[in-house]
């Protein structure tokens, strides 16, 4: 029976263990504090990240991280993504020799532009087959609810990326689909929280379904030439981790970003947006991180200069769409 | 000066016709009905189709098709699909030698499966050169109210592609993007409203954005594979003719499609559906001559099969998303 260690009780991270425990492998969940472990064990319940969800009985949970790696033949991380450089620094020496490790983590790390299956390597000293990442569309109380969703488990060695997804393939609840192209993965996951956060500003203004439609593809097409400079497979972009989750993520009311963009196109200054968001805008910080990536590889991306702008700069945002729109007229594929 | 005609006094012909107006070529619009022709030169209106809207003063409409065509440099198409083959029929001899015609029109000929440039290079006799598309994510009642959308202009000379783009260019309004892949821009556009068809019923059966993103995304990679078959570029569909015009079609509430598949999906019969719809859902109509062309070319359509499975031969809607989500898992990409 294959064992898998997941790391982070949150809610993706406990949603995505109940997954693997329903498909069939031993599976432990690790988690900081004692409380939510014991509830787990007990109650079968996450109660303050996935109210309402009962857990699998064979879903053990620790907060002991020799207890949760050993053995394992996956380690899944699922801890917030600034904090995974210091986690994973305590846990490497635990982790067994040829296990693979496995990126649920959607951030760039700032000051360093690293991508999450970047600092694993770094910080574990594991080459690159054996780190997979997870993404997609995949929003998730709808997963805990146990709606139809698919996503893309990516791995340079394919047949470590077939072996997740027949771990985690659970029809006709989750779907995974297989992608050698890591880089691409992560980096739909990253970005798309800009371009979120831009149509949110152009719906709060007032415009309609035609732009929201041009700036998801105009923005997914800006990723892709990043994507491309930084080596990834364009048609990646193309897939559930590019335009799905892009599309998800821009066209739910349950987004942060969008709903931020919206406060943002509605008139609301940066500080009064800021003082109405509970939870953050993972595309308020990251939209500068992604600015200096694409700087640095020399990559056009107009709709993230003016989401900074808008956000950090006081570019309203009607100067936003007015630069948008008067750029010069070109092909539709170009630097890709 | 630039002359152009524009056949076709709907709304979408009459939308484009004054973009080309106001961008400042001589435009003609050319009605089958008097009355309509009349009312659009008197009193700058076509309140049938586009209520509220005034039509700039330089538009002219006749309905004499060798004044709308005397000298002109384009002619713009905007009839009825299957009327396309009849009408250029009596029109082809009064065709400018010079002249570049280009498609707004979105269907597939019933009976050839033949596409529309495909109609009017066989109908007027003209070569791939002098044959453009337009498509993109264009929701005309946006469009004629002056909200920023950008399209596609799609021809196989990049050169003529460039002309059509500098005359409808009308920043910031409308913003052309040129692309040689005429194939793949006319696929977008014809097949779209079968994944439309899809989204709605899984959006009446109450499931939610992460279903309708993966149905996007996953219709967008059939369409990509039937492109690949018939010869389009991949990177098209990852552009506004491809998941632009998916996009906006899919998550608009006023798509027809759209409405015409949740209806299904709430459990009203197809002919409770087809009573409660005002006007043709094309997807409804296509689906069968997109499946047949793909059977042709042994090209795997799995969600058009399903639609139309629910729409023409009775599969539930849950069936249909069981079939969907118990496929073999696959990597992400094949096919193409």
């Amino acid at each position: 029976m294959t064992k898998v260690a997941v790391f982070g009780a949150g809610s993706w991270g406990t949603t995505f263990a109940m997954v693997l425990a329903e498909a069939g492998s031993r599976t432990t969940l690790w988690g900081r504090r004692q409380e939510v472990a014991d509830a787990i064990n007990r109650d079968h319940a996450n109660a303050d990240y996935l109210p309402g969800v009962t857990l699998p009985d064979a879903l053990r949970a620790t907060t002991d991280p020799a207890e949760a790696l050993d053995g394992a033949d996956f380690v899944v991380l699922a801890v917030p993504s600034q904090t995974l450089r210091a986690n994973l620094t305590g846990w490497r020496e635990l982790i067994p020799p040829d296990a693979v490790l496995v990126s649920l983590m959607k951030g760039v790390e700032v000051g360093t532009t690293k991508r999450m299956s970047e600092v694993i390597r770094e910080v574990a000293e594991v080459p690159e087959e054996r780190v997979a990442v997870v993404s997609g569309p995949n929003l998730v109380p709808e997963i805990a609810a146990r709606q139809p969703a698919a996503t893309v488990v990516a791995c340079t060695d394919l047949s470590v990326a077939e072996r997740l997804q027949a771990i985690c393939h659970l029809p006709p609840w989750f779907r995974p689909y297989t992608n050698p192209d890591v880089i691409g993965v992560e980096l739909g996951g990253a970005v798309k929280n800009v371009i979120a956060l831009a149509v949110g500003v152009s719906a709060g203004m007032g415009m309609g379904d035609n732009v929201s439609a041009m700036l998801i593809t105009r923005g997914l097409a800006e990723i892709s030439r990043l994507g491309a400079a930084l080596g990834a497979d364009a048609h990646t972009f193309a897939g559930l981790a590019g335009m799905g989750d892009l599309v998800a993520t821009c066209t739910s009311p349950l987004s942060r970003n969008r709903t931020f963009g919206e406060n943002l196109g509605r008139g609301m200054t940066l500080a009064e947006v800021v003082a109405a968001t509970k939870q953050t805008a993972e595309g308020v910080k990251s939209c500068e991180s992604v600015l200096e990536l694409a700087r640095k590889h020399d990559v056009e991306m107009p709709i993230t200069e003016v989401v900074v702008g808008v956000v950090h700069d006081g570019m309203s945002p009607s100067e936003a769409g007015m630069l948008l729109m008067s750029r010069s007229p070109k092909p539709e594929r170009y630097g890709v």
